[in-house]
């Protein structure tokens, strides 16, 4: 049986898995992100055995990444602030290991390959899907094809209508200040409130503003790509009162300007991932096929 | 010689011509947009005497249109508040009267096609093309492709982080109040000073304020697609003194953010069209292309 290998590598911990060309994981391992040299050894460690049977890898990395395969840096984290990580080239050992070819990727990318092949993107071409957790981070899938352009989009840096009156606190991100991610990812809540999202009551007004936030960034995505749905994962997301609260305050913005079928049911149109907590390592695996030498 | 009829369908005006294969405008028409079957008749007769030598026709027109080519207002503006045009079919008369393959896109979306064959995108495959006039809109060439979506962009309407207590005008756009295109479209401009941009001395605050909108705007654009290039036209764009300031605010606004080497130089980053008015018609010569039995 042909298999193809998946890492889906955050910045927090590695997920690596090996599948078949249905998607099934057959086998899965995860363990910290520390040195790029440990890391990385301990991935080949749980692909070397299955080696002889691999047909290819998939990766989708934690960013910013180097996605141009014509650049001496392809396949590596580039300017991260994480230390040691920094132009660190995590595509070349796991390719130089194992003998297959790799395909590379960012880990919101990755995510959204999965959805689209087997989740909650299915048949569609053109999609976001969007993570809201220790940052904000956005894959694009624009008429069929990953969106790359000049490097890959950096979605949790949009600037929002922050209104200071409502809402004083100034944001938390060190480059921009209240930008999207400043005012909604994970540290933002812990920042603003003084403890962490997770132990804040579901009727916290937290929640209303968290929702108003997301929905501003939303509705700047929904102008400026036109997506057929937009999928949200990621911890903060993890609150179930914030998907219809989101809907809602969408609606609201919108205001009727946009006569689009696919927005006409907003229970459909903004979604978590079919794939849950699989979809990054599944995607990784989606990535896989790409680049293996028959494709399934 | 094969020739090549291109329409850049406007809200105000039609421009029609005939080209050949090199973008070469042989002969050029314009008149008023009044009803769309006043209209699509002057256009008819610009291009009966040569309907022999034509073999495709390509149309860019105002929005909202129906680009989907399995819809059945496929060719159609749709919703618009312009009298007679709301549901009419632009494409369909335009095809029954010449009997030759047509191409059917929105206004935006040719120019960024004619900038990409001939203008400031050649080589590019991820830009945008914003035209600021009496209103804001986008046409987005994504990976190689003009982004559709789930309709097309409306990059005019995103909202924008407002400062009422610098800026207390409420917005002039009739859905959003104080969206991009409420702030710094054209009526926008003369709402606010009471007098039209046009009129309004280089030095006035007003070119600071529209820079500042602009720029805000822009760095949602440049994180949400990550685009090579952005090319800026539309009868706001004419103030000279507007583009480096525009510059010099989104360099400001990233705050170093994105290492991305195409923002390295601001001047070739954000630029005029290259085809200057003509952006629109030899766009929509180049979709004449795209549709004609021997595509040159």
């Amino acid at each position: 049986m042909t298999l193809y290998g998946g890492i889906e590598g955050g910045g927090t911990k590695f997920v690596c898995a090996i599948g078949n060309e249905h998607g099934d994981l057959l086998e899965t391992t995860r363990f910290s992100t520390t040195t790029p040299e440990e890391t990385l050894a301990q991935a080949l460690a749980f692909f070397q055995p299955h080696a002889g049977a691999l047909a290819s890898v998939g990766i989708g990395s934690f960013g910013p990444v180097d996605l141009n395969p014509h650049s001496p840096t392809f396949g590596y984290v580039t300017t991260t602030p994480k230390p040691g990580w920094a132009w660190a080239d995590v595509a070349g050992p796991i390719r130089a290991g194992l003998g297959v070819p790799v395909g590379f990727e960012l880990d919101v990318n990755i995510a959204a390959m999965g959805e689209h092949r087997w989740g909650a993107a299915r048949g569609l071409d053109t999609f976001i899907y969007l993570t809201i957790g220790t940052g904000i981070g956005g894959g694009v899938m624009a008429e069929g094809k990953l969106l790359h352009g000049a490097m890959h989009p950096e979605m949790g840096h949009i600037l929002l209508a922050h209104d200071r009156a409502a809402d004083p606190f100034a944001g938390a991100c060190p480059f921009h200040g209240d930008c999207f991610e400043g005012l909604a990812a994970g540290p933002a809540l812990e920042k603003r409130w003084g403890q962490k999202g997770a132990s804040l009551p579901e009727g916290h007004p937290a929640w209303a503003l968290e929702a108003h936030y997301v929905a501003l960034g939303l509705v700047s995505f929904i102008c400026t790509l036109a997506p057929q749905r937009i999928i949200i994962g990621g911890g903060v997301m993890q609150q179930p009162q914030l998907f219809p609260m989101v809907r809602e305050k969408v609606t609201q913005l919108l205001n009727g300007y946009l006569q689009i079928s696919y927005l006409k049911d907003m229970d459909t149109y903004i979604v978590p991932p079919a794939l849950g907590g699989e979809a990054g390592v599944k995607g990784a695996l989606a990535l896989a096929f790409s680049v293996a030498p028959d494709r399934p």
